[in-house]
């Protein structure tokens, strides 16, 4: 076969296999999404198109579309308990055009099992919108901060938690924001301390990060 | 004055402001040292070369300088309880002329107050090296991984965990290394979920960031 | 015309011209394709589309298309007994998405005559899938490793086998992938020693060394 | 002669040639300054270093130095009223290892005649240090915002004022801030409008292009 | 909501929002427009197509659409005088293909209320058109360059004037002009002091802040 | 210990790990090649400069440095026979300033047991020079380049050969050479088949590569 | 208007302007050539597709397309005799794909009157197709050398004639070819001398150029 | 030996080998230039410094010096009458900066044997030193520029003479001129027609193709 499944990963990182659809045929896609199924609770696909949607849900019924997303999450066979976690995921986006790579972080965080927040169109040209929703920034236990064009965000935002932060760059720009680089670089250089960056759009790698941080305390508590 | 201390760090994210010496004078990083161990429990100052290291030591007999981190810490005069964590980072190198930064991310994790091992020396050359040490992997609360030249010890470490990973890229290489660009790329594209990259050889940045990820345990505690 | 043959090819590097089709017209492949399969024993053609692949047959029925290496093969006019090769050529991939590149060489080492096995789908997020596959790897002649993303698959294997490893990096990945430069420069930075690397995407060119390799052996014996 | 002196700068753009040291012997640079001192009020030579300061003024006794902005100052022979401005250049920076090029900016816009004020190492990470001076920032005239690392400063300060902003990205920093080239990209893509850039440590152009604009209102005047 | 309206912008800045069309959906673009336009004099949207615009314009028929600058102005509730201004700015193109961005450069400085001069299709291959008008030049009292290809206009242009110089590069050009790269490095290595530069192909920024700089001198006489 | 020595892999790939000076203190290159002498046969030690390999040989007198190659060769405690090679690497290079890569790649060749021969200054700019000396290219059963600037010696000797052809850029350049970039390009984009690339003056490599091609043919005759 | 037409060109450089049609409306190019040609004895417009040249031709009958040169030639109002070059402009590429950009080298030098010959398809990985055209080469008065992947052609070229040489790198190839700036960068870097280079894919400049070198002869001798 | 030399090189292409001196050894420098020099009627060494120079000259006292070019030129054993060229190269400037690199042009052109002219320090910030020299502009037959920042000058003079013009990027600059790039991409991508470009501080090259330019006239006239 094409592929080889990797059952072993839920044990080994508390997850199933994800399915990224770009570069896969649909029957390739609706194989690996049954495959795994089969052996776990569930089963996400990530940069799903709305037409690739369609064919999947066409084929396996109980895949539900996360639009904004463009995430399908399958039921799998397997009963798993949701983890009894406590802290919150705060994600934070700078404008309306990082949409699509926020919500692909929100649904990430929430499938895999924390409760996650939402915090959009905060980004610096005014502060104030930040500013005004402290509270909630002060909150979180775990933080993504996703931003386009120069990025800025996520330094302001590192600036005023003490919560680990992880900053995703978006493609978002245009010129010399050379697809996500100037955003990228930003958050790598950040002058506040306690930033973590994934790759350019990955907002299904910073949710799955931010939830194994909000692990961390549970874990710990024997739950 | 050339510098503004950030007094309302420690309280904003757990720790005071620290100390970056290149580019600075050495009254400069004196002057700063002092004016924010008034207010702090410790102060760090990092990329102290051995010269700067015995200039300042001079004036501040109290700082110890950790050689091959090539870090300053001099105690403040605010007594804070440590905090009273349970889990361990672990820091993991893949060659010995990563040492540097290894050792940087080593004592930032141990002077901010979170236990900390190393396993190093473990490049994917010899994988027997890193497989014969997985116990060490599996027990760590958050692993952070420095490497160079190609940087695959990252992805590597982060399939076989199911915590989060904070990899450092190092300068270690030569040609297509630029300066630690190949590894950088490596990691940010890592086909492992749960990685979160940091600047390359910034050993602080990932030590600081690992700590806060160790605390959320503990703060959830109530302790 | 608008081609210069180079029919010494053949005689030169034991292997007549290959038909690279991207910015050329189907008539100009068909006219080159002809040309030259009349003094070779077989001719190629790489990165044919299937609109290509369909019109170049309707022209040549004697061509056969590889439709997951996008390769035509056309029969040409001169006999030439196989050579005699005992070893085998392996092909290892990282994902499923890199699952044209790797076929490109696959089809490569075959039709020129060396046997080929696969190895698909064993990126190192799930490393267990390669060790449990360790015999294949130590058996074969020359390793041809196909990766995208960050590629670290190469390094990983350039250190378990003691026999050249042709390392293709694949433009698989998005972001901070930049098209296969991040796979790039983390096969030429590669810790394990023995690693060739060949152009991003280029098959072809992979499964082309790593036969010239995999003959070296029966020529000195006199085959 | 090696160098042809543009006296007509003085008419042309309000200002005579300004002296760049670097690559220009001792000898080339005193003749320069001479001859152009000669046709004007004073002549200004940027990035001299202490070096290079002292074998001029011993050359040129009438020369000051401005030690920290790497500039000498050269009295000329035409004297000209200093130009009437009423509004303020302010001159922000985020760290102290920004101080040269801040200085720069700073003995620049005073010595072509615009009164200056100085708000140093309000960094992003400590947001509280430029909110509390938000006074300054909205009496100035124009603002200088001088960033190295991520630079996000510029689109903070930019998002706060409504006056031209003039974002000059330095070289500090390590890593992937590649030599002030983060920082440049991030204020290229600034999200706040009514940002212009100019060159990485070109402290010495965001002063001339800020006293020109702060002069706009007075030549309007007939002052 | 999506969005997040920055209200206070108007006050703060002197301008409200202004909407940047791509990677949004156009009732998100509807949505916005309306809710700023209920608490503005006017709103301007920037890079609409031709179809975007005919469809916002179906739902907001008051909406205005300059075809070649690709803007949507629609006008607001609120009644603002226009800001007094005597200064002119001089929009200075280097060729045919650069008009869609001298375009945007110079409706946004006629809609902010400055009054907008255009001087078109004078790159310094032809230099006597430019040298030509030079009255022109010399009476704006800002003037926006805007060039493709090599950008060597901006450079020539600040040679000539004592006027401060807005540079915007263009990505019109092919091959080693890398989509606007090389005029963008041109124009911050310009050799002409007084020159600032905003992102390739953003003659929105220019214009606002030509118009920012050209506010200058009213607001000082209290206008 | 800083260095987990990986013994193993002497086993693994036919050869024992090599100790890369730069980044190791002296200490700590003398420790390790101790170490790794006491379980193999000889160690290479690469990079090292006269000074580093003046204190090796103090400390280490049985070593032997090759001052050309900056290779340093120390015998092991274990006997191991050379292998029956038959084949010959030639090792062919552009220039006389690419002489260290060169001979870097040779005495790599030879201490692991293949026979090595030697063309040099054979660049493309004097062509004669080359194909004054094609018996030698076609002797050869495997052939590695390595040339600086733009590194088109690989192609025509790729164009011209039936063997695997091993190409090394050199830094050996400027300006737009960009640190040994440009002849890697060339070398990865050869439109010559048959060739695999190494890091930038990775003549270690190559060499090590070149002689692993070369067993091929032994070992599948039992030698 | 749009166009500020340059009709001092003809006089200033021996040619009147040329237009380069992307970026432009069909619309705008007619009416450009057509005022160019009133004032010409010939108008060139490049990069002209099909679509364009058909619309283009069905308002000016009297323009003629060179299909694979992508140019039309429209005959204009002034007669001026052809220069009286005596040597000739020889065209080299590479590969077949390189056609279109070694058509427009040609045309061009045709179309300003200097004869001009073609040699295609003789890329280095065949060189005995260059070598048996030695001739050919030698007898050229100027050189232009057609080629892309990694463009070693040039250097080769280069070095067998003591004839200007014009190179021009095309965007032909994939991966690490980086849409020419491998050929680009080996080109520049040329260990022959006597190369010149022009932009990636600039047919037109290249034969521009090599045309002006042509002509260097006849004005001497007053022809 | 380690140099093969190329004694074809004059008959070929009118020239011997020039010495390019760095990563070169004095002793090697020394001996290359002794056996050109038996061969040839001298020999140029270029990038000497004066260290080198001083080495060279004990060895060999013949050798001239030419500081500023960093130049030696050593008389050889063969008598060549100097070719009787008519026309004048023009090396023109952009400031004092670039002065090595245009007299390294300037000297190549003088002895190789064309008549050369110079016209320093007219960078485009001050036009007017340009567009009072039009003269001995128009009367070269050849023209090289020499700019460093942002290397406008060259489309400046290829806008305005109608002869071949050779274009040299320096790296004179700092932050975003990235040694020497900036200017390289403005040359590529200039708007006037007829401008060829060399490597970044590449004089001689560019002087050695002037010289071939130039000589096209004489040849044809059987000179
Ligand atoms: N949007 C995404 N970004 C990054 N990695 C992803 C994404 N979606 C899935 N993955 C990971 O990509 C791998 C899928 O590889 P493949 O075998 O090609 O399907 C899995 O390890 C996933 O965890
Ligand atoms: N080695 C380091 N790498 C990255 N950031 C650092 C490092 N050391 C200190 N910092 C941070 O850099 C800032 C110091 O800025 P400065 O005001 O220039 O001293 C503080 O915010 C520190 O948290
Ligand atoms: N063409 C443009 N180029 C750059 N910035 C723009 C442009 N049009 C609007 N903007 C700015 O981009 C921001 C819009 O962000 P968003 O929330 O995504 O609509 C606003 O702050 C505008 O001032
Ligand atoms: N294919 C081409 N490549 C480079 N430059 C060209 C090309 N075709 C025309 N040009 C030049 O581009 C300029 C046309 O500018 P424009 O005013 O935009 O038409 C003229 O100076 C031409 O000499
Ligand atoms: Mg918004
Ligand atoms: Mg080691
Ligand atoms: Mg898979
Ligand atoms: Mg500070
Ligand atoms: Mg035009
Ligand atoms: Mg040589
Ligand atoms: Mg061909
Ligand atoms: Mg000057």
């Amino acid at each position: 076969g094409f592929a080889r499944i990797d059952h072993h990963r839920a044990l080994r990182n508390g997850f199933p296999e994800v399915v990224y659809c770009p570069n896969k045929t649909v029957p390739q896609i609706i194989a690996i999404m049954e495959r795994v199924a089969a052996h776990a609770s569930k089963v996400l696909a990530t940069r799903a198109t709305p037409e690739v949607a369609a064919e999947v849900r066409a084929a396996l019924p109980s895949a539900v579309y996360h639009e904004q997303a463009r995430m399908l999450v399958l039921p799998g066979a397997i009963e798993v308990p949701p983890p009894a976690t406590v802290g919150t995921v705060l994600v934070v986006s700078a404008g309306t055009a990082d949409l699509p790579v926020a919500e692909e972080a929100a649904v990430t965080v929430s499938e895999m099992g924390s409760p996650v927040e939402r915090l959009y169109d905060v980004g610096v040209a005014g502060l104030h919108r930040l500013l005004a929703n402290q509270r909630q920034l002060y909150a979180a236990n775990v933080v993504i901060v996703v931003a386009g064009m120069e990025g800025a965000l996520a330094s302001v935002v590192g600036g005023l938690v003490a919560r680990p932060v992880i900053a995703v760059p978006t493609s978002v720009g245009y010129g010399a924001g050379f697809g996500g680089l100037s955003a990228l670089l930003t958050m790598l250089n950040s002058c506040a301390s306690g930033v973590g960056v994934v790759n350019i759009d990955n907002g299904f790698g910073a949710g799955f990060l931010a939830h194994l941080i909000n692990l961390r305390g549970l874990e710990r508590q024997g739950v």
